[in-house]
């Protein structure tokens, strides 16, 4: 479903909850004004609202909200409208406990928080449909509002004895019979053997933690209820509203669900970034955000919304940093960059209690009008204005993609081998990804089910793939044959789609395409080093996992120094039919795997898409045909050129020499 | 109510549990001897005796008691006669299971331990006032018993259906309508609102977690349930004893109740102390005591009483290591320094059993009758007992007053700002008072509603003050306005009494006297330094906190070197009516914080009463006319005078040089 | 019982699970030639088969057991046959929830894991008994079957009803009247008095944690229970084959329960060993475990078996390291030179699922029959072959004695002293046994109820041995008395066998034998040191603990330095009767324990069973008339030599040098 045309342009905004201040008119007075002088242009509204618009059971109260949505549309603001199912009010709690979820103790919780319900609650879904029905038939058609933003940073799962009967029912369609269930978890491990499907509860600390393939099922199965939840909310508000898109904020690096599914149920993917800006040197994180808007943005294979992001500082990490001079502009346009449509803030006003109530804002408490903040946000309206034209020029597919993967992420936090929970999955596709992106080149994500040897990349890294589901060994033999590189690493095709070790040589299906065969994995303390010696004459520095493997009949690009295995393979490359497959058996440090990568986009010829070399800390990203030279050092930094650049902000033509102070940005297009 | 004249002189002894040795005569004989041997005049008796009292239930078995009250007395050795409210009988909680306490998961507690009563049980209400009448009925009137020691250590609370009930009168009395309870909890965010008192359960882990001001107001009701359950075991004892105080032993940097409220119903504060004394430089540690003794004195504004301390060494320490020789009367006269009208012990005789069978005690397992411990308490009683006629003296009125405040500390405990639950109210008191301590300076300790603009303080501090309450901004006003000099700090006046975010500049009511107005919080990685370039050439360290203000006509003693805010202002001074207003908006080093006192106390002309320079360790402490020098440095010191000093222990006179041993003690009066 | 002759010679094998592999008969065919090709006689089966076993409740299934027993003894492969009660099918759980454990909150656990059945449970005991009866029945007299390998790793204890009325009648049996319980557990102390058996409950963070002797004593009843539990299995499988012998395996480093008291029931040890040896230097690891066997063989005072190791690596430690090219066979070996019959492993093969799907085995997942761990196996088989002789040879009895006592170690790891929770009792002991085991030198181990004088020890050590039981102190004197020297440290004998504190001087009963008296002790902080001038002018250096003792008429041989108890004794020795006494009041550090027994051993004529001087790491250990020598210095090692060698594995003939590589090792008798 497209956004167009309701969605006119890049969205600037945030998380507006008016409902705290209906006692206080002369502050959404002032909010509506202030929106206006910081060329906001959207709100979401109501995400917490629940309470406010259903005080009693059933007696609902849009009074309020009818206002205020009138109130921004006569200033020209969108309203991307929320239902309220991140949170429920205490009279719901009180007379239907039902509706709240129980732990993995078993306990049935308290009313307090959010996004704690039950997703199997029948109550809980009926007055979720009812509420999400009643805000559709009012407000859907109302031309302010653009947006559905479903519930609030769905997460967690639920061990209520409904949930429980749901995962036994999934269990039941997914394995149809009980022998089926039993090979698939190996039950036969421990005497762990069911007789019935009726015998299972979901796994943890209570009963059952000793089967990895049982608990990969319930974060599948709890993926599921999740987007079933999603699919009701979407049914609900489409009743009234057929054409309106429908999204839910994801989040950063997270675990508990497999956003390749659950953006199946999503129009449109929108997230959530929190960032820890620091002072000097900010391209670690960069890079792990960076990835995130990647990740966001291969979902759906379309741009992305920025839901959230603070314009100053959040207030629940150990330490809360005020973001530095230049740096709102430089991570919103981060953002911009990688595909967003959009720079919103949590949250325009500071609540004056509550657990956030000093999350960084728009608005302080102090009322004032004229800070840092507020000229801040100021600027980035005015630059997404100015990129307008960006907003509609299509996305260029990258050339480069990286296979990341849920299943193999659940499957390394469950396994225990090498460093038992410590495996450094999302670690390691950090570091791999950051080699791509300190380059200024482009990656697409994709997971096992998603990859499609056919997209034409040049490039395919596998880091740590450690579950070969869907058949992904068919379509990455495929992918090498017809010409493709693969970049694989140790522990890749250890187990199957149920988490059971393959039978017989690994990486599954593909030691003919590597040359290779993996034999035994070794690691290493925090304090202990290998090394590989590469090309002759280069140590690259290795860490964590050194995997012993047999070299058939690829080449050894590098060999290990050190151990009992020196002088076996540690780098290879073989040629399988018209393209490359490369093994990595050790964990490089990231100065390493810089190299290998450096030389390795040279030989497929991926070049960066600015004409010259960069110092460490500054980042260009393309969109479209412009690029977003980001300086993240933490220093000054003069970047000479013999080209002649279009500055897009400002409009200035620049040359000789390009100069980006600490948190500093330029948009180019080249004139050359 | 005066303690005199029950109460003869410095108190020198401490809890004992003859109880414990029933079967023992010979060593309840050994008890009464070594007392005498050893100057002890009183002892805390029954502390935990409820099961030897009334063995089974409604049967009181007295005659022990009896028998020990009348042997001490024979002795000339007082009695401070516990209620044994603090631990219940095995067949109490087996009978009536609702006199033991829930936990916050709302799990009932089994028999064991101490310290675990429900406050709000009617079967415990009445036991406990039936044992303690029967007490008071028999012990009252004997001419040993002096004072009524209240149970032991309160602490804690309870999540009990009746707690959870009196909870909720709680606050219907104190707001009156739900709607203002939601007002002023601010329920509002994240759909919190309730529609009646009925919803409301303790905060918790197990339920609402996210609203600040409740979990202040379920601190406040905690003390008040203390409260109530002190009163009620004052009056049953005074039934029977109108004269006799009644105190109830408190501890050290004590977070769960108010102090401040607790000690109002207190005849008297006493306390138990409990430092870690070490080699080399204790220095630290004792400022944290002289902190904790003067506030004890603060409470009540007199004298106090030292009611636990270890004549050795304590066991349940990381590390318990052995006072040093001299420390022991070293840290006795610390307390008596600062106003201890006693020092008492924990405990007379090691028990044998016990979680606190190693706890440090006078008389050790091994029974001899000639150990160091032995001998260093001689001497403590025997030294009490030469500043005899420093019981009566008064004691002066400081001339520096900090405000410290728990609804302060608690806000900011639950405030997620700057470093969430790490934000160091209590280390920053502390380095504050360390300013004033090492210069001699003493110093009382208010909260909001206490404190007085016309108390004549030369100086009030408020660090962190991050709550004003009880309007304490006008008589911070006031007290300036008259002529005082205030010390305000960064997050100061954010919050009302109610934990919500004042609307408008901060702090709150006092911008124009502090002549500033605070901006925004910069919170520093643990590694991370600013500096404040003060008067010109000097550079002040800072970490934790900047944050940043605009200086309206404030004077700017010191303006930041570092970060995008260098050059704005630091430090700031404000003249407002006949007094100053200082303002510091970063969080100083120990090290500048020294620096800027030691300024500060030169203009305001407030001065050491050691007329000689001191070395870093030797703290001088004034109590009436009586200097205590003490050497906390670990290193022996020589002080060069030019005066004559009478000592008070051993009555020298000593001139030209005082020298002090490693824990040396000086207790002089000048005879210049 | 002799296991003899069922037992053959050194048995090699270990845990085989077929019932993980029943559809796939290939696999199963591999095994046994594998078996064969790697010289394995002996595996474990059935270990937790009991869902295999009896798929439904009363419906067994041993036609799969059958087959297999037979083709392994068609393959002259032995068994030990494993009752299946570590572990229980999910239908049992189901059916009969009391067959699982409650934890220490009173809350029964779900099904899942494993080694969690209630011990009490009647209906568990009934299972347990009709399948072992079963098993017994079927397979005891079948000639493969050489042993009972009954349930596996014991451990836990459980909070039900009926394990609390189970504790209930222990105590009342124990105590007789509950005043002698009340005086035993000092329930005196805090109002913790019983007046009734049935008000206890086990001790626990929901209840009584505040009395050591009652926690003692629940880990005295664990024993128990355990030891219960065994004997039913054992009476059991007894019924059908009464001359077949039953083992239980062990764990390393246990706390839960007193093996001296639980090896009561085996008729053999068996234990299961996993050190994480690494890179470089293992020798503090070998130490570590060689402990443990000597432990192992000691508490039936006959060789042991190893039950499990791992051929290469395990999968659940923190980093899980491949064992180094030959580790297997020294460590292997190192078993066998401290008294194993046996090298077992866990497990043969690698199951595709479940938690351990990735710990070492022979058999990987590749199905390679080329593998370096496959012949690391085999060269121990073919080693343990070669050294058959030494199966039946007499172990030779050594010369020192260690106490180490399961009462001790819980009493100390209760005790709230010192360093409550950390006192270091097991390291303690550890660099007590690597002074003598770093110096070729034979321990045995003894708890103070086995303890003999008249065992004809040279040298007897009790490090730390607080609790004097079963009046240890007697035998003690008796044996310096006799001519014996014992070697005893700070904090012993201060408690009784009640865990309550003696009255009087300490070490209990052997002041005058000492010749010295405890009197304080003092903790140091981690960084902190004392040291004791030895001998006029070496300086031992002293962490963790220093004691002030009184020395009476012993001799002085060490005084501390530093500290206000500078100069006063550290070392003592007295001569007492025949006998020496020497009582070392500090923790030395290893180099000055190693210097201390250096000197001790040269005095008592404890000579190395290896003529020449060895550096560090190479470790030499007797078994019969054969040495081991063993290199864990992690470097190659070269020791001339001037007698003649016979070198057992390869039988050659070595002269003038001895070359150890890294891991290296020799079997060596002397020719001269």
């Amino acid at each position: 479903m497209e956004l167009t045309p309701r969605f006119p342009t890049f969205l600037h905004g945030g998380d507006y909850n008016p409902d705290q201040w209906l006692d206080h008119p002369e502050i959404l007075h002032q909010d509506i004004e202030m929106m206006k002088r910081t060329h906001v242009n959207c709100v979401s509204l109501g995400i917490f609202a629940w309470a406010q618009l259903e005080p009693e059971e059933g007696k609902y109260d849009f009074a309020w909200m009818d206002d205020l949505v009138e109130r921004l549309w006569a200033s020209h603001i969108h309203v991307c409208l929320a239902t309220p199912s991140g949170a429920r009010p205490a009279w719901m709690a009180d007379k239907y406990p039902e509706v709240l979820r129980w732990d993995r103790f078993f306990r049935p919780r308290h009313f307090g928080g959010r996004h704690n319900h039950c997703p199997s609650s029948p109550v809980y879904q009926e007055k979720v449909t009812a509420m999400d029905e009643a805000l559709a038939r009012r407000y859907a058609a109302h031309p302010a509002v653009i947006l559905w933003h479903l519930s609030n940073e769905f997460s967690g799962d639920c061990y209520c004895p409904r949930c429980q009967e749901a995962f036994r029912a999934y269990l039941r369609e997914r394995y149809g019979t009980i022998e089926n269930l039993n090979r698939s978890w190996y039950t036969s491990f421990w005497s762990a053997m069911y007789t019935s499907f009726d015998q299972i509860e979901p796994p943890g600390p209570m009963g059952q933690e000793s089967l990895p393939a049982m608990k990969l099922d319930w974060r599948r199965f709890s993926t599921l209820q999740c987007r079933r939840f999603i699919e009701m909310e979407k049914r609900a508000v489409r009743r009234f509203c057929p054409d309106l898109p429908c999204t839910a904020n994801l989040m950063e690096d997270f675990h508990d669900y497999d956003y390749f599914e659950l953006s199946g149920s999503l129009d449109l993917v929108s997230w959530d970034c929190y960032p820890a800006w620091g002072r000097g040197d900010n391209t670690e994180t960069a890079r792990n955000y960076a990835m995130n808007h990647d990740m966001m943005r291969s979902f759906l294979d379309r741009p992305f919304l920025l839901m959230e992001s603070t314009p100053s500082l959040v207030n629940w990490k150990k330490v809360n940093q005020l973001k530095r001079p230049g740096m709102h502009l430089l991570s919103s346009m981060q953002a911009v960059a990688h595909g967003a449509q959009s720079v919103m803030y949590f949250q325009w006003r500071k609540g004056r209690g509550g657990a956030e109530m000093f999350h960084g804002a728009v608005m302080d408490h102090d009322l004032r009008e004229d800070t840092r903040v507020i000229r801040d946000v100021t600027e980035v309206g005015l630059t997404l204005e100015r990129l307008s034209h960006l907003y509609h020029a299509p996305l260029k597919r990258p050339q480069v993609c990286i296979l990341y993967d849920w299943n193999t992420r659940w499957a390394l936090d469950y396994a225990e081998m090498g460093m038992p929970g410590n495996m450094g999955y999302l670690e390691t596709v950090r570091e791999h990804y950051g080699c791509l992106y300190e380059q200024g080149i482009s990656v697409d994500f994709r997971n096992c089910e998603r990859f499609d040897p056919d997209e034409g990349y040049a490039l395919v890294i596998a880091p740590m793939l450690f579950m070969f589901s869907s058949g992904i060994e068919d379509r990455l033999r495929r992918y090498v044959e017809q010409g493709g590189t693969l970049v694989m690493t140790y522990v890749s095709g250890m187990v199957d789609g149920t988490d059971q070790a393959f039978l017989g040589p690994t990486p599954y299906g593909l030691t003919d395409v590597l040359g290779i065969a993996y034999q035994e994995l070794d690691a290493l303390y925090p304090e202990e080093r290998n090394h590989a010696l590469y090309r002759e004459n280069t140590l690259l520095e290795i860490r964590d996992f050194c995997s012993i493997i047999q070299a058939g009949r690829a080449q050894v690009l590098a060999s290990y120094t050190d151990d009992f295995y020196a002088g076996s393979p540690c780098i290879t490359r073989s040629v399988f039919g018209l393209g490359h497959a490369l093994y990595m058996a050790a964990r490089l440090t990231p100065e390493g795997l810089a190299r290998f990568y450096q030389d390795l986009l040279k030989d497929l010829g991926i070049l960066s898409p600015f004409p010259h070399p960069l110092p460490h800390g500054v980042i260009v990203t393309r969109r479209a045909d412009h690029l977003f030279l980001q300086n993240y050092s933490g220093r000054e930094v003069r970047i000479p050129t013999d080209r002649c650049w279009k500055e897009m902000i400002h409009g200035q033509t620049l040359r000789d020499c390009l100069v980006l102070p600490v948190n500093g940005l330029l948009i180019l297009r080249s004139e050359a």
